[in-house]
């Protein structure tokens, strides 16, 4: 474990976290991300073979960490200038993003349509890594990797693997595969997803202003919607997302 | 409905304004709530007969309001130096607080537990309105009606009876009623929830950083668990609600 010390907020690599706080092309251009908070950090020490540096406050008693990390302690008021909270918890880290990878569908994968809130993106990795879902992004979704989404995923992003797909890719792999596309939907054609078959089903969920895009609702093969009382409009995406995975897996588990 | 026009920042009824927004105790003494939004006016307009005030930008096209509605136009800059969000879009709006009740248990009731976080309330709210099932709040929980909650709620507390309830009175009810106190835990003893017998039941569910109070867990008739990946701690305390309300209620639709 490499330690250093810092006092300048100007230092490069102060300069370089703020940046990759707040742009998602600089997190790809630079193939890092950055987050925060005391637990967080022990769940990327456990699972996140990607985890690099860490800046933390000079008296903050750290988690174990792997050997190859660098370890950068600087004063509070610098570490109150990188953070992202009101009350800083004394840690932010760095780490690699993953490898980018296509998804490779199977039997009860989620597919996240156009999901642009962090927070719901992030609960909803969040819910998938609890409950054993598979998932796989499809393009418009938010960046799994801003501090937003990973703090709402409680770490699940540091555990569980994150591909993406295009939506060529999703019509070719369920034609190839015998896949069922399942699109979630707020139509009066849709079936009561109780009464779904899921057996060999992929499901797609869309965005709570948008729902999955005209085209996956043309393609699917069936329409799922979850009953609700008649003067309600919607749920909160990763709510419904939730009843989804949990529906796909009811009767699954080895109870 | 009597129209007005405000143009200075200082004038009594921002003030009020700003105060409802910040204050429990201050809602609470002048029995009073506030929320923003044209989406939430247009719930509270349909729904609910405490909507008494409307404070719009000039050039903002309002929903139908009922008559006895006063609606007071500012300038923009008035108008942002009340809003609550970002991107305002126009319109911040006055309700009595409804008339505190009591709750009377019923088979199916969810009971909130020391929910201090406004988005999770609001969420879990939201989700027992669509799924249609009656909510009590014991003490501890975030208010319902901070513009927060009401928010996250998304109208839902516009439409619903949210009463409250003392842990003893739960008890009492339960015993009285033969209802079977259910507490949703993290423990080994926890059965899983899908096995769980939800006929007569009445579900606690707790904080995300507490869970269900000690005395309710130690007075509960069955203790329940949502099966999770073993190396996941817990769900999103709105989540698990969401899951604990769907399985009450799984079977019991028209569907």
């Amino acid at each position: 474990m490499r330690q250093e010390h810092i006092t300048s907020r100007q230092n490069p690599l102060l300069v370089h976290i703020r940046k990759l706080q707040n742009s998602r092309s600089y997190r790809k251009a630079s193939d890092e991300f950055v987050a925060e908070g005391t637990k967080l950090l022990e769940e990327a020490a456990n699972w996140y073979p990607g985890l690099h540096t860490v800046v933390c406050r000079e008296d903050l008693k750290l988690c174990k960490l792997p050997e190859q990390v660098r370890v950068v302690t600087v004063p509070e008021d610098v570490l109150k200038s990188i953070s992202t909270v009101d009350t800083p918890q004394g840690v932010i880290f760095l780490c690699a993003l993953p490898e980018k990878r296509q998804a490779d569908l199977t039997a009860g994968t989620l597919l996240l349509d156009g999901i642009q809130d962090p927070g719901n993106l992030g609960t909803m990795l969040r819910t998938a890594d609890a409950l054993g879902v598979p998932v796989a992004l499809l393009d418009g979704c938010a960046d799994p990797y801003s501090f937003k989404t990973v703090r709402a995923s409680m770490g699940a992003v540091f555990r569980m693997d994150i591909p993406t797909i295009t939506e060529s890719e999703v019509l070719a792999q369920c034609a190839e595969k015998g896949l069922m596309l399942t699109a979630t939907a707020l139509n009066d054609l849709a079936i009561d997803i109780r009464s779904a078959d899921f057996e060999n089903a992929v499901a797609v969920i869309g965005s709570e202003g948008q729902g999955v895009r005209q085209s996956l609702l043309e393609a699917a093969a069936q329409s799922v919607i979850i009953p609700m009382q008649p003067h309600c409009e919607s749920l909160n995406a990763a709510i419904a997302a939730a009843i989804v995975m949990w529906q796909m897996k009811n009767g699954e588990y080895g109870g």
